[in-house]
């Protein structure tokens, strides 16, 4: 009952705000232009407060939607306001005579909010985000990390992407799932599929998102999904690892590559494959050559290194889309994997999916996941599909004038719009207290041709790739571990200690106490 | 709306029922009562069409609810039907003016049904489950393997619990839940913990169940998560094998052993640990032995067969609830898996856990997940954790006289009642068809007294395994292909290929037809 009210309460607040106009939503061209980059000017200071009202001014939590088909009558809103009351008496009176359910439903639970900082977390709790209510239920579930303060330790070590969760609560119930407790508890989702444990929804959205953003091509391709990319990372090694060959085959990378590809490769002793470091230093014919494009950590536009008949390459293709880079064109490799994660934000999910050309690797690699853990979460596969229908839904233009709004009048919710929008206010705000610090570098600015939004864009990495510049600075995540600055060391990519890798896609406060701390260092 | 619709129109309908009075139900004790084993009676035939009417008359379907909490009045029935009313009415107007989001919810796409055997399943199509409705949208969840006819193949290989899919569809929304766009995006569920993806409702309904049923202390146990109790699995075994011992430990369990230990242990040929085969016939100190108890594929309870101080011991417990057997002790081994798969059905979800005594093993196990799946899908820990939640509920008696209905006057829905229940029924009518064949033989039943339901109760395992007794006959697995029945060959046990492992968890039409063709060999 609490649901419905308010549902109704909710179509309500929305039907009034759409009928009293609000401020006007910013032009899709605005929302897309890229902040001037203010690092090396004068006063670094000043420019990070700018970088900062900046943000201000396009922030899409604080545009009042607004809608060409707001016509509501007069009748409309006497109905609604009398059913709104009725519900209410209803409720009551249904607590009192009906037969409740045993178990309160997450609805139920949704509408229950107390204190923060009541949760089992850490030394500072897990205080909920700015906004969030949070629920009185010991079973509620987790929001993450703990809420940062001033003087917190902050952990930007991990590419935990929370940042997106400002976009998800904007887009009300686009993305929500309701599962209900029969539905999918076969092991099997499709036994026609070479990938038998996918959901048919789930394979039809990703074809669908990758036809809508041009970033790759999925006719004639296998879609397999996996416990995020790092299982469906395992699986390609598997597949691509002769059984009985008498060495293991060498997975390499150039430097500096992905932390987890040397510490995933090589955990189970595999007598498969073995990692063999940096690619531009391997001899050999036969390897697997991992190509992370745009690069973790540096964000690097990267090509294979290697070339040869006996070697395979994977390509990862977690951050190639809009938010991050300029998308210049259709990838068609023969292994490319994806993940929700750097994509839609949603790590917690658990999914990540593969597009393969060749039907025996698919096979291979399908048999990897079920002999690891026989299939991958159902829920987790139709919530994926759903978040991914939802960022299709974004761009699904119908040639109409005012591609803001969908034909129905809905304003419609850009999920790379307000992605790119953070990045480039971000990368700003980061150039800026690295100069302002003055003891820091990061790498250049690139640009390039975006065929998706069909204009000039900067490439955002998830992470910054920072160098400290002081000579007697030799370990920079100790250095900034000092100043309760959690980062990942640069030798863990292969790379220099001078080097850390920070994550860029944490919730604003974290990022925001980040960048402060950041321009304060000498 | 329409969701709202529903549940008003879902309350109404229960209250008009509970005012009705209705049917008695089954006593507890009738529920659990243990069918008379007539396989060795003579007609088997007629001993198979009693076992099957014995179904009818104890079936949870018919059982029409009563509650003693009935007393609604005249007031909120005539509220309820105006809301109802209006509810329509509105659905109509807001669906004319209000701005309608892109995405249709699952919600609404389950108020529209189509026609079965329109997916895109195998050659019989996936067509419902009797009584299921369908949906209409192509990205509609999957319902597992394509349903059976009198002359279809019967997949009987895995163990795909669809048997309980009877059960959940009984239970109204105590096991539903509603994922919202933003929620638990994070890697992280509680930093706090060692098992730091572990969300804490999951944990908190863990040891909650295991306190309820008595099969296993939870206290001083670590919780840890994993992708189905296979990826935990793995994980024990690179837990406790040594890092830097020159040779791999040699993973043991006596035969019959379940066929994925020796395929999960040797897959990725790890140097860290290998299959070392049958217990019994292992000589050395240092081992890991699986104690799979009721054991899979033969449903025998096992003690770990080795003993050495260098020897360390798994105990899979997947199979160790009052469904399948007696509860006779609660178990406190050093390292116990167990699964939702096998205790409420939902396999799809792929969530399994492990109650772990020591903090260094429950350490590494936990970086074992973490190097191979970055954690577990919180949106599937979030759904067993409400699925176990309900069936706990079930159980929560508040010392009334009648526990069949909670003090808040709903009739319980009892997991393991049901579950029994069907084993019960399941075992009889397949030992009435293997006397009625005369070829095959079946493992004797054995009796316990059950702590749970503090009653005698027999081991009613999740698997048959089966013996083909006829002489020319050395393939059984063949055997049974041959008459379009699937199941594992005894070989990939360790095993005879006389025998063969039949799932006993398959949906009744599927379970029916497997009976009555197996009755048919001579």
């Amino acid at each position: 009952m609490a649901l419905l009210q308010r549902r109704v309460i909710g179509l309500v607040q929305r039907m009034l705000a759409s009928s009293g106009g609000g401020c006007g939503a910013p032009s899709r061209e605005e929302e897309h232009a890229v902040a001037p980059v203010t690092a090396n000017g004068g006063g670094g200071g000043a420019a990070l407060r700018e970088a900062k009202l900046k943000r201000g001014t396009v922030s899409v939590e604080e545009d009042a939607g607004r809608s060409p088909a707001a016509g509501a009558t007069p009748l409309l809103f006497t109905a609604i306001f009398v059913s709104v009351a009725l519900n209410v008496a209803l409720a009551h009176l249904l607590h009192r005579y009906a037969p409740s359910h045993p178990a309160a439903s997450p609805d139920q639970q949704r509408d229950t909010c107390v204190q923060p900082g009541t949760s089992r977390g850490g030394e500072h709790g897990a205080a909920a985000p700015v906004g969030e209510l949070k629920y009185r239920s010991a079973s509620a579930p987790s929001t993450g990390k703990p809420a940062v303060t001033p003087d917190s330790v902050i952990n930007l070590d991990h590419g935990d992407p929370t940042m997106f969760e400002a976009f998800w609560r904007e887009t009300g119930d686009a993305a929500e799932i309701v599962i209900p407790g029969w539905q999918t508890m076969s092991y099997f989702s499709d036994v026609s599929n070479v990938c038998w444990f996918l959901e048919p929804g789930f394979d039809q959205q990703v074809r669908r998102l990758h036809r809508t953003v041009g970033n790759a091509a999925v006719d004639g391709y296998h879609v397999l999904v996996g416990t995020g990319s790092t299982q469906l990372f395992m699986a390609a090694l598997y597949a691509l690892s002769p059984p009985n060959a008498g060495e293991p085959m060498s997975v390499v990378s150039t430097a500096p590559y992905y932390s987890s590809y040397p510490a995933v490769t090589d955990f189970l002793r595999s007598g498969l494959f073995r990692w063999g470091g940096d690619a531009n230093s391997f001899e050999g014919e036969s390897y697997i050559e991992l190509v992370c494009s745009p690069n973790n950590p540096d964000g690097a536009i990267r090509e294979a290194a290697l070339s040869s008949d006996a070697g395979k390459a994977v390509h990862d293709l977690a951050y190639y889309w809009p938010q991050y880079t300029p998308i210049t064109r259709r990838a068609d490799h023969d292994i490319m994997l994806f993940t929700v994660s750097k994509s839609t934000g949603h790590a917690g999910t658990r999914i990540g999916w593969a597009l393969v050309k060749d039907r025996e690797v698919a096979r291979r690699m399908t048999k990897f996941v079920e002999l690891n853990t026989i299939g991958v979460s159902k829920d987790s596969q139709l919530r994926a599909a759903k978040v991914l229908k939802a960022v299709s839904d974004g761009y699904d233009v119908d040639n109409e004038e005012d591609d803001e709004y969908s034909s129905s009048g809905a304003r419609r919710h850009r999920l790379f719009d307000f992605g790119r929008r953070k990045m480039v206010e971000r990368w700003s705000m980061l150039r800026a207290a690295a100069a302002a610090s003055g003891i820091f570098s990061l790498p250049e600015e690139t640009t390039g041709h975006c065929n998706f939004g069909d204009e000039t864009a900067a490439n955002n990495p998830a992470f910054a790739w920072l160098r400290c510049d002081r000579e007697d600075v030799e370990d920079c995540a100790g250095f900034l571990r000092g100043h309760k600055i959690l980062t990942r060391c640069g030798s863990q990519f292969g790379a220099d200690r001078r080097y850390v890798r920070v994550s860029m896609l944490d919730r604003d406060d974290a990022f925001d106490f980040f960048v402060r701390r950041l321009a304060s260092l000498k």
